[in-house]
């Protein structure tokens, strides 16, 4: 029996801390996944890409667990009411290729892209950052602003999109979520919502060479959240941003970021850190006070692997884990035939609708 | 909602049919899709191996529809009451990116390997074919006669497994089934086994370079059904019998076959025939009646689309298919923050034990 984590277990894993809390204790299991970079196998992920959009399969391992994460990226889907990104992933023991966990993840992935983008800032952004820019603001913006306001002190965020609904949908949220000290300003532009944030976050979706920010919105001193650009032909900044001279970019898997981060618009050897060196402590994330900073995110399999392996952690402690009946139990392993014949003696039942 | 199909499903929907019309059908379906090849993205699978087994992610489109397997190999599970291989897998619509069914694939992969390999040998072996050997009796084994008895008409297997334990189980199997005029024989030795035989099917689990078949067995017009080699390093037949100058190997994906069939043994130019050449009637399976066929078999991801888009259709009939809650369902698809807070509407519950 393998547990299994769907949309309703996950509402109560994440309401019974908070989303804050949740996204900060990710944090923390990711910032320590980081810092044991080497013992993981990594690969850059692979990506089946079709007109509308991309399925990508996500693995990883560290010897120990293995974890995959299956994810779409279908930028016109909100036009029929889908979600742009959904996925879901599994937990399985490398000593037996036995998965432990099936989960949903696409509550999951905003959680954990906004827990290591808030890491990545932690270690980059000047440290009185107080004011952020939020562009774009759909499915992943609260969960930006929850990270930001919670791991870094953002006391202001400034809120633009195309989209004057998600815009109104994004105010909404953060209003009923009375984040302590936290100032929402809606703004005009992009650049309106730039002007004077010490921390740019974009989150925007279109699957092309957007240039959502141009070099002459950049401030020495910024730090730059670019989450939005994550596969071959989409990115979100102007490539002058990051040929700047006071660039500093953090990536997180360095083969991965080369084909679908923001530097793909640059020659293959232009400099860039790797996320774990920052997490470590062999690199600093910013030298001084007026480097723009750079975080060009696409979302490694490592992020997933750290989620998954918590989510595990938390739900093996709780007695009433739903558990899915996905691998067939049997007296003799080499009886497989048995699975067929043996009376259906059905487990009690829960987590699914018939 | 994502349509389940766990092992008490599976369990429920071949014994519907009964497992040997099942496979019948799937051959059906395998079929149709080799016939249209050149409508798939194809790639090798993507492999994790560590000391005791292999961890796989095998994923396939044909633009409409996208599905992957998870699936293990770990050949000492079964000395602590464990699988060799687990497997389970999805399907998607290409078009929106959302999963729309998740199967137990560890009954359905050896359906489907039983399938695939009574559908090349409807190809390659000599049409007279009556009397196989069955080498390695293990959990793949009851599938294999099974597809042969109903799709090949052999009237007479010869089992053989270093574990007689393995042996017997098989026997007891197959004498529960009561196949029509089939006659079952144990052996004393793999080549005993052989003798005699016009097909040999080997279905052993070592993962290292075993010689299980040797040249001094082979006999003109034989057909040799190889499925247990599948890795690097995990082979069955000695090289000796891939060199003969009248075999004729085929494969189901070669660039993959080249790493984990038998023919890693060979030079990378060596003569293979891709299995959709004969299946589209392209190249015989067999020139005639003195050569010795080889299926060199390692499983392909198109024989996965296939049992998974099988079972979609079949499952999607029925009213009271399970559903699991993978996705959110959200009334904003750019308010993905709400998942967290609706109020927790948990589905009527079937599948899962809690």
């Amino acid at each position: 029996m393998v547990t299994y984590i769907g949309s309703a277990r996950i509402r109560e894993l994440v309401g019974a801390l908070g989303a804050a809390a949740f996204i900060e204790e990710l944090a923390r299991e990711i910032e320590r996944d980081y810092q044991r970079w080497e013992m993981f196998e990594k690969s850059a992920r692979l990506a089946s890409h079709s007109r509308d959009g991309v399925i990508e399969l996500m693995p990883i391992s560290d010897g120990r667990l293995y974890a995959f994460k299956y994810v779409n990226g279908h930028p016109k889907n909100t036009a029929s009411r889908l979600l742009t990104v959904t996925a879901f992933g599994a937990l399985a023991e490398v000593a037996t290729g036995y998965p432990v966990l099936l989960s949903e993840m696409t509550v999951v992935t905003a959680l954990r892209t906004a827990a290591v983008s808030a890491l990545a800032a932690r270690g980059m952004a000047r440290p009185d950052s107080r004011v952020m820019a939020m562009i774009g603001n759909g499915a992943q913006s609260e969960f930006q602003v929850l990270a930001f306001h919670r791991l870094l002190g953002i006391r202001e965020v400034r809120l633009f999109d195309t989209d004057g609904k998600a815009m109104q949908k994004l105010q909404a949220n953060l209003a009923s979520l009375r984040l302590p000290g936290l100032a929402v300003t809606c703004c005009d532009s992009t650049a309106d919502a730039v002007h004077g944030a010490d921390i740019v976050t974009t989150a925007t979706a279109d699957k092309r060479n957007a240039t959502i920010i141009t070099p002459e919105m950049i401030v020495p001193g910024m730090h730059l959240n670019a989450i939005g650009g994550d596969c071959p032909g989409k990115t979100e900044l102007h490539a002058d941003i990051l040929r700047r001279p006071d660039a500093r970019i953090v990536v997180e898997f360095e083969p991965q970021a080369r084909i679908e981060g923001e530097i793909q618009q640059l020659d293959a050897d232009a400099a860039v850190i790797e996320l774990s060196e920052v997490l470590c402590g062999r690199q600093p994330g910013r030298r001084n006070r007026a480097e723009v900073t750079i975080f060009d995110s696409v979302g490694f399999a490592l992020n997933d692997f750290s989620a998954l392996a918590y989510l595990h952690r938390l739900e093996t402690a709780h007695s009433d884990r739903e558990m899915l009946d996905l691998i067939p139990g049997l007296d003799d392993p080499k009886n497989l035939f048995a699975a067929l014949r043996e009376p259906a003696m059905r487990p009690k039942l829960a987590g699914v609708a018939r």
